[in-house]
């Protein structure tokens, strides 16, 4: 795996939640890269959500949304773009034109799916609280874990089983990639969120479970997991625990 | 602008509807790219729906959702995707990478709008008929033309504003991009889907009017527009004009 480039990157995200800058995070941990979560030091030391706030309101080109991410004179937003970008600079990309052309696919499908993990406990609106759409969570929690979450992993067992040349579960080429570290957050999530649905899809995915064990276990990643930069999952985030929607193993 | 490369692209999307695989006909028409549109050749031509469901059940590599675009060797799924791999190749994206990255950030933010769009009549599920979950419709309706389309059409004219070097309402870099053509689409079906909304907003909006009304004059766009090969707005695609949501005016 090529060296990462001696590169300080800034990344600007939420500091209270794991959210899409996690996708983020987990690249740069896993390569070692040299960066630092902006929002989250102090705000004397020009941190806090404060320095998110002003990076999307001023920024050229201007980003909708964050996480964004700074290299160099370089302001990238929309997650599978930063991570599209990183991927080849961190060593968690295959060479060739094919393989990263898959690979970017299969993360906007993951981007998809997140959306659909989110607006389960917001189906009406981002700007209400969960506890004033709860009767349309409810509803929405049926189809959503006894059809869309099956879907979705069943497509990502068929990608692993389909990479005759993946080693230790990579979806795209011989070894690991940015996609599969991708892969392992929303594994952990799901099982945060419906463990019970989950639980009871398990036996039919068992290369999902090994690449989530096996990403889990990599050096890089087991010792950012252990340390307080990683956030632990809470209910503002994507994955939350509200078990009256854990409802796909009913 | 480069001269198409001289290859016959074939077009996987549903038949009935424009839907997400509008944008990259919109991309292919302008560049009068030699490409077919296999799913709308009849059955007994290998077209059809049926030559759609079999690309997606036996592809390597999976798709998990049309459209997908075969281009030689390669099969390419998820729209922003195909429009990346497209935009060089059809002279459709500025040089440079900063340019390429913010084309398609911008088109992934569009994908995202494109999605909230669609879930305005669908906010429990896919599998059920808007009929069936109009309730939910109405009330989701209501933050969606009162917040969100101001929020998304305020972020893209920013964008036309800041971009000093854009003629005739370029998003990215001097001249029309595949970013552009997508915009287009935006504001033709939010035109189509919420009259009423986007009539309160267009004083608010000029460049993004003068743009899609710049696109839609564009010689090789204006000559599909008024060809059978564009297909109707209906109400099975992303856009669907049920006047009882379009409330942003009230």
């Amino acid at each position: 795996m090529p060296q990462p480039e001696n590169v300080r990157y800034e990344l600007y995200y939420w500091p209270g939640i794991q959210g899409r800058g996690e996708f983020v995070r987990l690249a740069l941990e896993e390569a070692a890269a040299e960066y630092v979560d902006v929002a989250r030091l102090p705000e004397e030391s020009g941190g806090g959500a404060r320095a998110l706030m002003r990076v999307l309101g001023e920024s050229t080109p201007p980003a909708f949304a964050p996480p964004i991410l700074r290299s160099g004179e370089l302001l990238i937003a929309q997650t599978a773009n930063i991570l599209q970008y990183l991927g080849p600079r961190l060593g968690l990309v295959p060479d060739g034109e094919a393989a990263r052309l898959f690979a970017h696919q299969l993360q906007l499908t993951i981007a998809d799916f997140i959306l659909e993990i989110h607006d389960v406990h917001h189906p009406i609106a981002s700007s209400l609280y969960y506890e004033d759409q709860k009767p349309e969570a409810l509803r929405r929690a049926v189809p959503f874990t006894k059809e869309r979450i099956p879907k979705y992993l069943g497509y990502f067992e068929r990608v692993l089983e389909k990479n005759q040349v993946g080693e230790n579960g990579a979806l795209v080429g011989p070894s690991l990639s940015y996609v599969d570290l991708s892969m392992f957050q929303v594994m952990a999530g799901l099982k945060y969120a419906f463990p019970n649905t989950l639980s009871k899809l398990t036996p039919t995915i068992p290369r999902l479970v090994a690449l989530r064990d096996h990403v889990a276990a990599r050096p890089g990643i087991a010792a950012y997991l252990a340390s307080p930069r990683r956030i632990p999952f809470n209910e503002s985030g994507i994955f939350r625990r509200y078990p009256e929607l854990d409802v796909g193993s009913k």
